[in-house]
Protein backbone atom coordinates (compact mmCIF):
# COMPACT_ATOMS: atom_id res chain seq x y z
CA UNK A 1 0.00 0.00 0.00
CA UNK A 2 1.36 3.28 -0.51
CA UNK A 3 1.64 5.59 1.86
CA UNK A 4 2.84 9.06 1.10
CA UNK A 5 3.06 11.93 3.66
CA UNK A 6 -0.58 12.76 4.03
CA UNK A 7 -2.47 15.88 4.71
CA UNK A 8 -3.45 16.01 8.50
CA UNK A 9 -7.10 17.11 7.60
CA UNK A 10 -7.03 13.61 5.97
CA UNK A 11 -5.52 11.86 8.88
CA UNK A 12 -8.24 13.35 11.30
CA UNK A 13 -11.41 11.78 8.88
CA UNK A 14 -10.26 8.33 8.81
CA UNK A 15 -10.89 7.64 12.35
CA UNK A 16 -14.61 9.13 11.31
CA UNK A 17 -14.60 6.45 8.22
CA UNK A 18 -13.43 4.10 11.23
CA UNK A 19 -16.38 4.42 13.34
CA UNK A 20 -18.67 5.16 10.16
CA UNK A 21 -18.13 1.85 8.80
CA UNK A 22 -18.03 -0.02 12.25
CA UNK A 23 -22.05 0.95 12.44
CA UNK A 24 -22.48 0.17 8.63
CA UNK A 25 -20.74 -3.42 9.86
CA UNK A 26 -23.16 -3.90 12.90
CA UNK A 27 -26.03 -2.78 10.84
CA UNK A 28 -25.31 -5.38 8.84
CA UNK A 29 -24.16 -3.89 5.50
CA UNK A 30 -21.83 -5.13 3.49
CA UNK A 31 -21.37 -2.24 0.47
CA UNK A 32 -21.12 1.24 0.46
CA UNK A 33 -20.55 3.86 -2.60
CA UNK A 34 -18.08 6.48 -1.56
CA UNK A 35 -21.28 8.98 -2.38
CA UNK A 36 -22.94 7.14 0.29
CA UNK A 37 -20.75 7.55 2.68
CA UNK A 38 -19.94 11.03 1.78
CA UNK A 39 -23.57 11.80 2.41
CA UNK A 40 -23.48 9.66 5.92
CA UNK A 41 -20.60 12.16 7.28
CA UNK A 42 -21.05 15.18 5.62
CA UNK A 43 -18.85 15.16 2.43
CA UNK A 44 -18.77 14.83 -1.25
CA UNK A 45 -17.91 11.67 -2.86
CA UNK A 46 -14.88 12.60 -4.48
CA UNK A 47 -13.67 14.19 -1.73
CA UNK A 48 -14.28 10.41 0.25
CA UNK A 49 -12.58 8.95 -3.00
CA UNK A 50 -9.53 11.38 -2.86
CA UNK A 51 -9.44 11.04 0.67
CA UNK A 52 -8.81 7.12 -0.04
CA UNK A 53 -6.31 7.60 -2.84
CA UNK A 54 -3.76 9.07 -1.12
CA UNK A 55 -3.44 5.02 0.52
CA UNK A 56 -3.82 3.49 -3.15
CA UNK A 57 -7.22 1.41 -3.94
CA UNK A 58 -9.81 0.73 -1.82
CA UNK A 59 -12.53 -0.05 -3.94
CA UNK A 60 -13.59 -1.09 -7.91
CA UNK A 61 -14.93 2.22 -9.74
CA UNK A 62 -18.75 1.38 -10.07
CA UNK A 63 -18.86 -1.52 -7.65
CA UNK A 64 -18.45 0.59 -4.35
CA UNK A 65 -16.26 -0.25 -1.24
CA UNK A 66 -16.44 -3.65 1.35
CA UNK A 67 -17.76 -2.83 4.53
CA UNK A 68 -15.55 -5.09 5.94
CA UNK A 69 -12.33 -4.94 4.04
CA UNK A 70 -12.35 -1.35 3.65
CA UNK A 71 -12.21 -0.87 7.45
CA UNK A 72 -9.42 -3.37 8.03
CA UNK A 73 -7.33 -1.19 5.59
CA UNK A 74 -7.90 2.25 8.11
CA UNK A 75 -7.34 0.47 10.60
CA UNK A 76 -3.99 -0.64 9.14
CA UNK A 77 -3.43 2.60 8.33
CA UNK A 78 -4.42 3.85 11.34
CA UNK A 79 -1.65 2.06 13.19
CA UNK A 80 -4.41 -0.50 14.60
CA UNK A 81 -2.46 -3.56 14.10
CA UNK A 82 1.03 -2.43 15.81
CA UNK A 83 0.33 -3.75 19.17
CA UNK A 84 1.22 0.05 20.58
CA UNK A 85 1.62 -0.24 24.37
CA UNK A 86 0.18 2.74 26.54
CA UNK A 87 0.98 3.77 30.03
CA UNK A 88 -1.29 6.10 32.20
CA UNK A 89 -0.21 8.68 34.09
CA UNK A 90 -2.12 10.19 36.92
CA UNK A 91 -5.21 8.26 38.23
CA UNK A 92 -7.37 11.07 38.94
CA UNK A 93 -11.17 11.46 38.24
CA UNK A 94 -10.27 11.55 34.52
CA UNK A 95 -7.58 9.14 34.27
CA UNK A 96 -9.92 6.68 36.18
CA UNK A 97 -12.55 7.85 34.21
CA UNK A 98 -10.20 6.50 30.96
CA UNK A 99 -9.32 3.09 32.12
CA UNK A 100 -12.75 2.20 33.09
CA UNK A 101 -14.41 4.15 30.08
CA UNK A 102 -12.37 4.06 27.19
CA UNK A 103 -12.01 0.97 25.54
CA UNK A 104 -7.73 0.90 24.61
CA UNK A 105 -7.99 -2.61 23.22
CA UNK A 106 -10.63 -1.70 20.41
CA UNK A 107 -8.44 0.97 19.16
CA UNK A 108 -5.08 -1.79 18.61
CA UNK A 109 -3.88 -0.05 22.24
CA UNK A 110 -3.01 -2.64 25.37
CA UNK A 111 -2.56 -0.39 28.68
CA UNK A 112 0.11 -1.92 30.18
CA UNK A 113 0.24 -0.26 33.13
CA UNK A 114 -0.87 3.17 35.65
CA UNK A 115 1.25 4.89 37.48
CA UNK A 116 0.08 7.61 40.52
CA UNK A 117 1.90 9.00 43.70
CA UNK A 118 -1.10 7.93 45.84
CA UNK A 119 0.06 5.45 48.40
CA UNK A 120 -3.71 3.97 48.81
CA UNK A 121 -3.65 3.17 44.86
CA UNK A 122 0.10 2.03 44.77
CA UNK A 123 0.03 -1.62 44.03
CA UNK A 124 -3.85 -1.68 43.87
CA UNK A 125 -5.24 -2.97 40.05
CA UNK A 126 -7.80 -0.65 38.32
CA UNK A 127 -9.90 -2.29 35.65
CA UNK A 128 -7.07 -5.33 35.44
CA UNK A 129 -4.24 -2.44 35.38
CA UNK A 130 -1.51 -2.32 38.05
CA UNK A 131 -0.88 0.95 39.46
CA UNK A 132 2.42 1.26 40.30
CA UNK A 133 4.12 4.06 42.23
CA UNK A 134 5.49 7.31 40.15
CA UNK A 135 8.94 7.06 41.64
CA UNK A 136 9.23 4.14 39.72
CA UNK A 137 8.50 5.72 36.14
CA UNK A 138 11.76 5.97 35.14
CA UNK A 139 12.89 2.49 35.85
CA UNK A 140 9.91 1.32 34.05
CA UNK A 141 10.48 3.20 30.95
CA UNK A 142 13.93 1.43 31.17
CA UNK A 143 12.71 -1.58 31.46
CA UNK A 144 9.95 -1.47 29.10
CA UNK A 145 9.18 -0.30 25.21
CA UNK A 146 5.98 1.65 25.35
CA UNK A 147 4.81 3.80 22.72
CA UNK A 148 2.35 6.16 24.26
CA UNK A 149 1.54 7.68 27.70
CA UNK A 150 -1.59 8.60 28.63
CA UNK A 151 -0.97 12.16 30.77
CA UNK A 152 -3.61 12.54 33.28
CA UNK A 153 -1.83 14.57 36.08
CA UNK A 154 -2.77 17.45 37.78
CA UNK A 155 -1.53 20.54 35.21
CA UNK A 156 0.96 21.36 37.75
CA UNK A 157 3.27 18.57 36.93
CA UNK A 158 2.22 18.22 33.11
CA UNK A 159 6.15 19.46 32.13
CA UNK A 160 8.02 17.96 34.41
CA UNK A 161 6.49 14.19 33.59
CA UNK A 162 6.74 14.87 29.91
CA UNK A 163 10.14 15.61 30.17
CA UNK A 164 10.63 12.26 32.31
CA UNK A 165 9.12 10.68 29.24
CA UNK A 166 10.78 11.95 26.85
CA UNK A 167 13.92 11.46 27.98
CA UNK A 168 13.08 7.84 28.47
CA UNK A 169 11.89 7.98 24.23
CA UNK A 170 8.09 7.43 25.08
CA UNK A 171 6.91 7.74 21.06
CA UNK A 172 4.10 9.98 22.33
CA UNK A 173 1.93 11.74 24.34
CA UNK A 174 -1.92 11.65 24.79
CA UNK A 175 -2.15 15.00 26.73
CA UNK A 176 -5.27 15.83 29.17
CA UNK A 177 -3.67 18.03 31.05
CA UNK A 178 -4.63 21.25 28.96
CA UNK A 179 -1.57 22.60 29.05
CA UNK A 180 -0.09 23.18 25.90
CA UNK A 181 2.85 20.96 25.21
CA UNK A 182 4.73 22.21 22.47
CA UNK A 183 6.43 19.66 21.14
CA UNK A 184 9.29 18.60 23.83
CA UNK A 185 11.97 17.21 21.18
CA UNK A 186 11.41 16.02 17.31
CA UNK A 187 11.43 12.62 18.56
CA UNK A 188 8.15 13.14 21.02
CA UNK A 189 4.72 13.17 19.39
CA UNK A 190 1.64 15.25 21.69
CA UNK A 191 -1.74 14.97 20.91
CA UNK A 192 -3.60 17.55 22.94
CA UNK A 193 -7.38 16.93 24.28
CA UNK A 194 -8.80 20.34 24.63
CA UNK A 195 -12.04 20.25 26.72
CA UNK A 196 -12.00 24.17 27.14
CA UNK A 197 -11.58 24.48 23.09
CA UNK A 198 -14.27 21.67 22.13
CA UNK A 199 -16.13 23.88 24.56
CA UNK A 200 -15.65 27.79 23.83
CA UNK A 201 -16.45 26.70 19.78
CA UNK A 202 -19.63 25.12 20.54
CA UNK A 203 -20.23 28.42 22.57
CA UNK A 204 -19.17 30.46 19.39
CA UNK A 205 -21.82 29.04 17.51
CA UNK A 206 -24.52 29.21 19.95
CA UNK A 207 -23.80 32.66 20.18
CA UNK A 208 -23.97 33.10 16.56
CA UNK A 209 -27.34 31.73 16.32
CA UNK A 210 -28.97 33.43 19.28
CA UNK A 211 -27.68 36.39 17.43
CA UNK A 212 -29.39 35.31 14.19
CA UNK A 213 -32.79 34.66 16.04
CA UNK A 214 -32.35 37.81 17.63
CA UNK A 215 -31.58 39.58 14.35
CA UNK A 216 -34.34 37.72 12.63
CA UNK A 217 -36.85 38.30 15.67
CA UNK A 218 -36.08 42.14 15.18
CA UNK A 219 -36.65 42.66 11.93
CA UNK A 220 -39.95 40.88 11.99
CA UNK A 221 -40.51 43.53 14.59
CA UNK A 222 -40.39 46.19 12.21
CA UNK B 1 -17.50 44.61 16.22
CA UNK B 2 -18.22 43.08 12.79
CA UNK B 3 -18.93 39.46 12.78
CA UNK B 4 -19.06 38.00 9.47
CA UNK B 5 -19.26 33.96 9.03
CA UNK B 6 -15.70 32.74 9.69
CA UNK B 7 -14.51 29.76 8.72
CA UNK B 8 -13.94 26.72 10.84
CA UNK B 9 -10.45 26.97 10.82
CA UNK B 10 -10.48 30.62 12.30
CA UNK B 11 -13.11 29.45 15.03
CA UNK B 12 -11.23 26.30 16.40
CA UNK B 13 -7.87 28.50 16.44
CA UNK B 14 -9.59 31.17 18.45
CA UNK B 15 -9.58 28.98 22.01
CA UNK B 16 -5.42 28.19 21.52
CA UNK B 17 -5.29 32.06 21.32
CA UNK B 18 -7.22 32.67 24.08
CA UNK B 19 -5.14 29.90 26.25
CA UNK B 20 -2.05 31.15 24.98
CA UNK B 21 -2.87 34.88 26.23
CA UNK B 22 -3.97 34.02 29.32
CA UNK B 23 -0.62 32.21 29.72
CA UNK B 24 1.40 35.11 28.29
CA UNK B 25 -1.07 37.61 30.79
CA UNK B 26 0.06 35.34 33.90
CA UNK B 27 3.68 35.93 33.13
CA UNK B 28 3.05 39.08 33.37
CA UNK B 29 3.55 40.04 29.64
CA UNK B 30 1.50 42.86 28.59
CA UNK B 31 2.47 43.53 24.55
CA UNK B 32 2.78 40.91 22.20
CA UNK B 33 3.54 41.21 17.87
CA UNK B 34 1.78 39.30 15.77
CA UNK B 35 4.63 37.36 14.73
CA UNK B 36 5.88 36.17 18.78
CA UNK B 37 1.77 35.25 18.97
CA UNK B 38 2.02 33.04 15.80
CA UNK B 39 5.75 31.64 16.60
CA UNK B 40 4.19 30.27 20.00
CA UNK B 41 1.74 29.04 18.31
CA UNK B 42 3.53 27.26 14.82
CA UNK B 43 1.15 29.79 12.60
CA UNK B 44 2.85 32.71 10.95
CA UNK B 45 2.28 36.43 11.28
CA UNK B 46 0.13 36.78 8.58
CA UNK B 47 -2.09 34.30 9.44
CA UNK B 48 -2.42 35.75 13.10
CA UNK B 49 -3.28 39.27 11.32
CA UNK B 50 -5.58 37.68 9.03
CA UNK B 51 -7.74 35.63 12.08
CA UNK B 52 -8.32 38.81 14.05
CA UNK B 53 -9.31 40.97 10.80
CA UNK B 54 -12.08 38.87 10.51
CA UNK B 55 -13.53 40.26 13.58
CA UNK B 56 -12.12 43.62 12.90
CA UNK B 57 -9.64 45.95 14.50
CA UNK B 58 -7.74 44.34 17.26
CA UNK B 59 -4.10 46.16 17.22
CA UNK B 60 -1.83 49.22 15.74
CA UNK B 61 0.22 48.30 12.71
CA UNK B 62 3.76 48.44 14.18
CA UNK B 63 2.95 48.53 18.00
CA UNK B 64 1.29 45.09 18.68
CA UNK B 65 -1.62 43.69 20.88
CA UNK B 66 -2.48 44.79 24.41
CA UNK B 67 -2.46 41.10 25.69
CA UNK B 68 -5.26 41.93 28.27
CA UNK B 69 -7.72 43.72 25.69
CA UNK B 70 -6.94 41.34 22.78
CA UNK B 71 -7.90 38.40 25.44
CA UNK B 72 -11.11 40.35 26.40
CA UNK B 73 -12.17 40.57 22.61
CA UNK B 74 -11.58 36.96 21.92
CA UNK B 75 -13.76 35.87 24.88
CA UNK B 76 -16.10 38.07 23.63
CA UNK B 77 -16.40 36.35 20.19
CA UNK B 78 -16.16 32.96 22.04
CA UNK B 79 -19.73 34.20 23.91
CA UNK B 80 -17.77 34.03 27.03
CA UNK B 81 -19.43 37.12 28.42
CA UNK B 82 -23.26 35.57 27.54
CA UNK B 83 -23.60 33.84 30.58
CA UNK B 84 -24.81 30.43 29.14
CA UNK B 85 -26.18 27.86 31.24
CA UNK B 86 -25.27 24.16 31.18
CA UNK B 87 -26.72 20.86 32.42
CA UNK B 88 -24.71 17.49 32.57
CA UNK B 89 -26.62 14.55 31.90
CA UNK B 90 -25.52 11.27 33.54
CA UNK B 91 -22.90 11.21 36.40
CA UNK B 92 -20.81 8.33 35.63
CA UNK B 93 -16.88 8.32 36.02
CA UNK B 94 -16.61 10.76 32.79
CA UNK B 95 -19.56 12.66 33.89
CA UNK B 96 -18.37 13.43 37.43
CA UNK B 97 -14.66 13.89 35.98
CA UNK B 98 -16.51 17.01 34.17
CA UNK B 99 -18.03 18.28 36.96
CA UNK B 100 -14.99 17.82 39.25
CA UNK B 101 -12.21 18.98 37.05
CA UNK B 102 -13.33 21.02 34.86
CA UNK B 103 -14.08 24.43 36.04
CA UNK B 104 -16.97 25.78 33.37
CA UNK B 105 -17.58 29.24 34.94
CA UNK B 106 -13.92 29.61 33.61
CA UNK B 107 -15.19 29.94 30.22
CA UNK B 108 -18.10 31.73 30.91
CA UNK B 109 -20.68 29.17 31.30
CA UNK B 110 -22.79 28.00 33.99
CA UNK B 111 -23.03 24.55 35.17
CA UNK B 112 -26.55 24.77 36.72
CA UNK B 113 -27.75 21.29 37.20
CA UNK B 114 -27.27 17.69 36.66
CA UNK B 115 -28.98 14.68 35.96
CA UNK B 116 -28.92 10.75 36.69
CA UNK B 117 -31.01 7.65 36.43
CA UNK B 118 -29.14 6.08 39.71
CA UNK B 119 -31.29 6.43 42.91
CA UNK B 120 -28.59 6.69 45.19
CA UNK B 121 -27.85 10.11 43.07
CA UNK B 122 -31.00 11.38 43.17
CA UNK B 123 -30.98 14.43 45.12
CA UNK B 124 -27.59 15.11 45.88
CA UNK B 125 -25.19 17.59 45.23
CA UNK B 126 -21.80 16.82 44.09
CA UNK B 127 -19.09 20.27 43.52
CA UNK B 128 -21.69 22.25 44.14
CA UNK B 129 -24.32 21.04 41.83
CA UNK B 130 -27.93 19.21 42.46
CA UNK B 131 -28.38 15.64 40.39
CA UNK B 132 -32.15 15.62 39.55
CA UNK B 133 -33.88 12.43 38.30
CA UNK B 134 -33.86 11.61 34.69
CA UNK B 135 -37.62 11.58 34.47
CA UNK B 136 -37.54 14.92 35.48
CA UNK B 137 -35.35 16.50 32.82
CA UNK B 138 -38.52 17.14 30.83
CA UNK B 139 -40.14 19.32 33.19
CA UNK B 140 -36.74 21.07 33.92
CA UNK B 141 -36.01 22.41 30.76
CA UNK B 142 -39.63 23.54 30.43
CA UNK B 143 -39.10 25.81 33.32
CA UNK B 144 -35.26 26.75 32.70
CA UNK B 145 -33.59 27.95 29.58
CA UNK B 146 -30.71 26.05 28.99
CA UNK B 147 -28.03 27.04 26.26
CA UNK B 148 -25.74 23.73 26.53
CA UNK B 149 -26.52 19.80 27.59
CA UNK B 150 -22.89 17.99 28.27
CA UNK B 151 -24.13 15.04 27.67
CA UNK B 152 -22.17 11.51 29.14
CA UNK B 153 -25.04 9.39 29.14
CA UNK B 154 -23.66 5.58 28.28
CA UNK B 155 -23.84 4.98 24.11
CA UNK B 156 -27.25 3.31 24.40
CA UNK B 157 -29.18 6.13 25.56
CA UNK B 158 -27.42 8.82 23.99
CA UNK B 159 -30.16 9.29 20.78
CA UNK B 160 -33.30 9.28 23.03
CA UNK B 161 -31.74 11.68 25.10
CA UNK B 162 -30.65 13.55 22.43
CA UNK B 163 -34.49 13.69 21.20
CA UNK B 164 -35.47 14.69 24.51
CA UNK B 165 -32.88 17.65 24.71
CA UNK B 166 -33.84 19.26 21.12
CA UNK B 167 -37.47 18.60 21.38
CA UNK B 168 -37.24 20.80 24.56
CA UNK B 169 -35.37 23.46 22.89
CA UNK B 170 -31.90 22.89 24.25
CA UNK B 171 -29.29 25.03 21.77
CA UNK B 172 -26.26 23.18 22.03
CA UNK B 173 -25.07 19.74 22.87
CA UNK B 174 -21.47 19.04 23.91
CA UNK B 175 -21.80 14.87 23.45
CA UNK B 176 -19.08 13.00 24.61
CA UNK B 177 -20.98 9.58 24.27
CA UNK B 178 -18.99 8.12 20.79
CA UNK B 179 -22.06 8.30 19.03
CA UNK B 180 -21.84 10.50 16.43
CA UNK B 181 -25.31 12.70 16.79
CA UNK B 182 -26.06 13.91 13.48
CA UNK B 183 -27.82 17.13 14.08
CA UNK B 184 -31.25 15.73 14.54
CA UNK B 185 -32.46 19.36 13.63
CA UNK B 186 -31.44 22.91 12.34
CA UNK B 187 -31.50 24.39 15.79
CA UNK B 188 -29.37 21.89 17.95
CA UNK B 189 -25.69 22.48 17.56
CA UNK B 190 -23.73 19.54 18.36
CA UNK B 191 -19.73 19.20 19.21
CA UNK B 192 -18.59 15.85 19.43
CA UNK B 193 -15.42 14.67 21.79
CA UNK B 194 -14.33 11.78 20.29
CA UNK B 195 -11.39 10.49 22.25
CA UNK B 196 -10.95 8.03 20.00
CA UNK B 197 -10.72 10.11 17.15
CA UNK B 198 -7.66 11.53 19.09
CA UNK B 199 -6.10 8.38 19.54
CA UNK B 200 -6.35 7.05 16.59
CA UNK B 201 -4.57 9.84 14.60
CA UNK B 202 -1.95 9.56 17.01
CA UNK B 203 -1.70 6.32 16.59
CA UNK B 204 -1.02 7.25 12.61
CA UNK B 205 1.69 9.17 13.87
CA UNK B 206 3.77 7.03 15.36
CA UNK B 207 3.26 3.99 13.26
CA UNK B 208 4.48 6.64 10.67
CA UNK B 209 7.85 7.74 12.74
CA UNK B 210 8.77 3.91 13.47
CA UNK B 211 8.11 3.27 10.24
CA UNK B 212 10.18 6.29 8.98
CA UNK B 213 12.88 5.30 11.42
CA UNK B 214 12.70 1.55 10.35
CA UNK B 215 13.54 2.47 6.90
CA UNK B 216 16.55 5.01 7.91
CA UNK B 217 17.88 2.21 9.79
CA UNK B 218 17.61 -0.55 7.08
CA UNK B 219 19.48 2.13 4.45
CA UNK B 220 22.58 2.37 7.29
CA UNK B 221 22.81 -1.30 7.08
CA UNK B 222 23.12 -1.57 3.46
Amino acid sequence: MKQVKVSNNVIRRLPRYLRKLDELSESGIDKISSRQLGELLGLTSSQVRQDFNCFGEFGQQGYGYNVVSLREQIAGILGMDRGFTAILIGVGNIGRAMMENFCFSDWGVQLVAAFDIKPALIGTEYKGVHIHGMDTLEQYLSENKIDIAVLTVPKTVAVSVTRTLTDRGVDAIWNFTNVELTEPSSTTLVENVHFSDSLLSLSYFVAERQDEAAAKASREVK
